[in-house]
């Protein structure tokens, strides 16, 4: 009999969805107690064997990760992992693409980093911290604002999650010039262009935005070339991808040449970012601790995405995403 | 000969564009410490007596703002006003629309203001204050979040503001009903209601929108009873109409019981305003000063709107957005 390893409160939203495709599945259901016990019987599962296992958003947040990885990885038989992740270089998600069968991952996180890029870009461009500045001094004075609509926007590493701020920026009035290796056009960038014209490019941009993996050749992209080579003046940076891309050091020693003029970071060469970093306390930079994707609408996306494949698994069909 | 009052600002942007259409007109420059220089001469103009004048946010926003409209109504003939405000509830507006032969309007105000309303909803809904104060306090915690995708909106009053948000609200994936005398239908909206059924629609929304002109109809239509159906928990309450269409007492009492969760007021009862008022110190009401439409898109698409017309003016054709 498969055995499916599940958190219980995924299991509740996908529960209708995947029973009339289970047949004789076991559902293995993980509390934040770390207790798994049999859907079945209601019993507690002593010594629990996965052959599918769904790691969502319930499961990598809790106490019980730990645990839940040592029973993935333990497993006699893991044939399919579902990951809630694009991207798999944690290290714990590479002992686990090798372990599996098939392991698939999600892109629907992008939706919500995409908003994360809006939000940050809308907060420079409208001068949030001087508004709420001048709020605390109950001082009333009108600031001459930025709009996304009319300005330029690179964004390096062009996939999913380039493409989800993309469409946003466009349908905002803003215009996109994506950077990826793979030429061509598409359709919610203006142009794209290769890595090779990036320097020519990061002068024009008014916003420029990483969305890169981490590899050896885009570790430390974003170093003082880099930012020398973008505008002086009214510019933002913003990196969703991963903090080894960024020079963090360059970056500060640039801003103070004005290049970016702000800076706004969801991911930190070390996380958690430790509390001697100058990022923390510099007055043109936003961090948030790489939780742009934290949204209720990021998990229930990856939801569907397991209900798909699963739907897939049983039926004998290829799943989506599949990482090879 | 006809004499154009504007800017020097103004017509150094719009120049090249109305000078071919001009004929024999007369370009009357104000410059910001109040001198007005004949444009052909160079030379100043002790008695400027205006036919035509064009108010942009370069003239509005000066010192010389008072002599602008001392000019304008004290003209023996104005033969045509060109404001760059889509309303005309201010006192001064509302003497020149009586002298002028013809008044225009401008609604390109719109589109910043649509971005003001995307960047409120997504500070609030991404946790912009608590993000903040955790990178105050070198705090690394992951916060769990909301997007606009999936949202639901509530424009109530759906002209060219609500447009303008609802266009953008769709886009990012959000559902907006709109409010408005006119049934029918909208391409950017979901849905239309007649104010009747606004009551019937606040529980069901997210965010609730405010984008009325200010009537005796709709003074203090968020009152206490307004603010009490709307649901209770995470839901976000914005105004981008006037100040006058808010109780704000009861909102601040109404926001004790939760609903709404948060408020983004750009205009208030009074304005400055005052110094003892509560608005300014609650933690959960962001206020900006009457300056969501302040950006230099908003000043270019003004200029647009008076070339376009100046253009018609001297080619007999009606102008656009006369104000009757």
């Amino acid at each position: 009999m498969t055995v499916c390893l599940i958190h219980e409160r995924t299991f509740a939203r996908v529960k209708e969805r995947v029973l009339p495709e289970a047949g004789e599945v076991e559902f293995a259901l993980m509390h934040d107690d770390g207790r798994v016990l049999s859907y079945k019987t209601g019993e507690v599962i002593d010594a629990p064997d996965p052959n599918i296992a769904f790691g969502n958003a319930d499961m990598w947040f809790g106490d019980q990760a730990g645990y839940f990885f040592k029973l993935v990885l333990g497993a006699s038989r893991l044939d399919w992992f579902q990951s809630a992740a694009a991207g798999v270089d944690i290290p714990a998600l590479q002992k686990v693409v090798e372990k599996a069968g098939v392991y698939t991952t999600n892109h629907t996180q992008a939706e919500a980093m995409a908003e994360w890029a809006i939000w940050q870009a809308l907060d420079w461009m409208k001068k949030g911290s001087q508004h709420r500045q001048n709020q605390k001094e109950t001082e009333w004075k009108r600031l001459h604002q930025r709009e996304i609509m009319g300005s330029n926007w690179l964004i390096v590493g062009y996939g999913s999650i380039g493409k989800a701020v993309a469409r946003r920026v466009k349908a905002l009035g803003g215009n996109v010039t994506g950077v990826r290796r793979s030429l061509g056009t598409d359709e919610h960038a203006d142009r794209i262009v290769s890595p090779d014209d990036m320097f020519a490019e990061l002068p024009k941009a008014d916003v420029v935005l990483l969305c890169l993996p981490l590899t050896s050749v885009t570790e430390n992209i974003a170093n003082a070339d880099f930012f020398a080579a973008m505008r002086e003046g009214e510019t933002l940076f913003m990196n969703l991808g991963r903090g080894g891309l960024v020079d963090e050091a360059a970056l500060i020693a640039e801003m103070d040449r004005g290049r970016p003029a702000h800076a706004a970071l969801d991911v930190t060469a070390t996380e958690p970012l430790p509390e001697a970093s100058p990022l923390w306390h510099h007055p043109h930079i936003s961090i948030t601790p790489h939780d742009s994707s934290m949204t209720h609408g990021t998990v229930l996306r990856a939801d569907d995405t397991f209900v798909e494949n699963f739907k897939r698994f049983f039926a004998g069909e290829p799943l989506k995403h599949v990482f090879s």
